[in-house]
């Protein structure tokens, strides 16, 4: 029974009306595609694959066990008041047991070489909220944080729609990997001084969202010093420090601090979430880790825009509390990832296309580049087209996370079963091979 | 293990070390003299009691006889496939069957004298974070919305602090029941024009928050004339419209939309909450239902930083759909809030205390002015301070709710049992004996 309604006449603000929340990139217009027609391996066998959603399904199973065995911690159904206290709920703290969870359960992705008080969590729906939540306490309208790229296409969004805050690039290529660099760093804020915008910070994501690889701790060590002599802040999001393939190959910045002694460290604020690790991004549940106390203070009154349900706290503080559980699947889940890396990466090689070379996060990071006709977004833009429309997949073009350079695709593997994973491959070495005949 | 860190030296933005949240008022420092010494009937009897908060605890009971009656609903636990799609789920239009409950559940409440359409239905995690997100969208830094005061204390957080809105107020007062008259709202609209401030809209909460009364048909009528003359926005904040004693004493703006075939809607906002009416604020449950394409879509794209946990969009939308269920606790929640209304203003009249008529909310708006030594803002905060640590009561001074008549009190029923209640009675009666006493 749709209401018929006259068009708007009466106006709305700037931020309704503006671009800046980034929807119409072509990393969203990809997800309409498969939308439209996602792939089925029986019903739709030639529909398009989605391979640009960063979602974690292959420790679902541990999950679910859990639950299984734990059904009733998981809910509350027999126990009338846990119901009432936990609906009535309403501290923006958050319910404390799950701050402990949450803490306990950073350090140990982190094998202990870093610690976290729970009074310093602050719990937000989600990484996304966060972020935004984070660059409205560091940052003034019109400022700028700086970013690597390639960087997430939503922090366009997150960073940016409605603080009024700028994004400006540290532009980092190929030539090393996609490494920040000092002379990246200096080359950014420079470009930010000469458009007149004051820096307040730096953001990085270790492991990088969309690069599948994680910061050397020699580069953290390096980024920290500049923030520091710029007097500036450091977010490091660090949402997929669980999906690194070995513990010991990421560094949080956490482990930096507390070999520099919490020295200045009240410039640095970590951000964290439950969405992609545990691949639960129904549930939002993200969190911002600070050491400096204001910020920790402000974000918590400014997380009343934002909480977390508490039934979803307390289902998630009872699982989390359990270590032995917690453990097995940190573990497990590594493997998987690594396991499924492996395969999207020889099987790719298979085909004639390299990669980045990966040890972390939920894709990688593919050079396309040999197929682009000229070295421009445009050319790019046409790879994508041809890969969305005819091997219908859906992968990320470079672009779309602001790559400098043009040629390289995010391309998402742990979404999806091993054989539709076995599927997608197989089209893209026959798209490759057909090109080849075509070319040669 | 307390990590010992030094003091900030790094700026913060200008919102964040900002007052605008509003934390510093009498309003939230009740309620930590109530933290640091709640009352409990046998362990702490000289406690104070929490009357500063509007929670709904009367109607618990039915909620928890349908959980318990229908666990497997409630809970995924058994159901893999449950749990696995709901963690999963990412889609910011929320799940279809909870928003279309939530629709249901918005016409049933209004007996069937407003349709909405579930397409129209926007979910935000609460209703703080349903007001802010349509001020980010109808208004630009610097502009003002009106609002009739008294207001929810929260307002100024809400409306104000992170998008830098003012709010304007349009002044009520006690010679006509704190009922907006089209001359407040001109007065109101003059004083922001001569500090040369944009008007973009008038917020109203219905029933009103802290009156615990509704808006009369005529005057919301005049409203929306006043709005549409003006070419500005309406918001009207119905979070308690299920907490309406009875039913035909209160008209939704979708009604007079209606009955005005939707002429000139796309200026008209609903915000509703489940924090209220069905006493979960815990969840973290609001709504924005616009009738303005423009504003859904740019609400929809916002909502991505203030999500619902899918888990608990699953376990409500399985209760609200069962209409039969939800018939019934609409009907006895406002046979018991009735109830606890009468006992209360019974028992205030009995020590020698008025109130304003109501006839909705979890509060009632009590006449302390005949206590005041002179009529200010200051003898009104002397008279709260003496309540909060002589009575031992924590209520919420009127000017904490920005009312311009001093001497008024919100004060809070529904978040208590009647044992509790009855013992918060005796206290006041107390008061006013000794105080008669010592004035006579």
């Amino acid at each position: 029974m749709a209401i018929e309604i006259e068009q708007p006449r009466v106006g709305l603000s700037k931020i309704a009306v503006s671009k800046t929340h980034g929807e119409d990139s072509p990393y969203f217009a990809g997800w309409k595609a498969y939308d439209e027609n996602p792939y089925d391996e029986f019903r739709n066998p030639s529909g398009v694959i989605q391979m640009g959603l960063a979602e974690n399904q292959v420790s679902f199973d541990i999950l679910e066990e859990y639950l299984e065995q734990h059904a009733e911690e998981a809910s509350w159904g027999k126990k009338a008041s846990g119901f009432r206290e936990n609906a009535l709920f309403q501290d923006y703290h958050g319910l404390q047991s799950f701050r402990k969870a949450m803490a306990s359960f950073m350090e140990q992705i982190r094998e202990g070489r870093a610690k976290f008080n729970p009074d310093r969590v602050v719990l937000t729906a989600g990484a996304t909220a966060a972020n935004e939540l984070l660059t409205f306490i560091l940052a003034d309208p019109g400022d700028a944080l700086l970013v690597p790229t390639p960087y997430y296409p939503g922090f366009d969004r997150d960073l940016r729609w409605r603080t009024g805050v700028n994004i400006v690039p540290i532009h980092c290529d190929s030539s090393n990997n996609f490494q920040v660099t000092p002379q990246a760093l200096e080359a950014a804020y420079k470009n930010a001084e000469s458009l007149n915008i004051k820096v307040r910070g730096v953001l990085i994501t270790n492991p990088s969202n969309p690069l599948g690889a994680t910061i050397h701790r020699s580069t953290l060590e390096q980024i920290l010093d500049f923030v520091t002599i710029k007097n500036i802040h450091l977010v490091s999001d660090e949402i997929y420090s669980g999906s690194v393939f070995s513990p010991t190959e990421f560094t949080s910045v956490a482990e930096i601090l507390e070999s520099r002694s919490y020295k200045d460290c009240e410039r640095v604020h970590i951000v964290y979430s439950l969405s992609k690790d545990l691949g639960l991004p129904g549930f939002r549940v993200g969190t911002i880790y600070s050491y400096n106390d204001r910020v920790v203070t402000t974000a918590r009154r400014m997380s009343s825009f934002t909480l977390i349900s508490s039934q979803t706290q307390q289902l998630l503080g009872s699982m989390l509390s359990d270590e032995k559980f917690t453990g097995n699947y940190i573990t497990k889940n590594r493997e998987r990832l690594r396991n499924r890396y492996e395969k999207m990466v020889g099987g790719l090689r298979n085909a004639g296309v390299e990669c980045l070379e990966g040890n972390a996060g939920l894709f990688c990071w593919v050079n396309l580049s040999p197929l682009l006709e000229n070295q421009t977004r445009e050319s790019e833009l046409a790879v994508w087209e041809a890969i969305l429309h005819r091997v219908k997949l859906n992968i990320s073009p470079g672009s779309s996370c602001h790559c400098s350079e043009p040629g390289w695709f995010r391309v998402c593997f742990a979404n999806m079963s091993e054989k539709t994973l076995e599927v997608a491959l197989k089209r893209i070495q026959s798209f490759m091979e057909e090109r080849k005949i075509t070319s040669g």
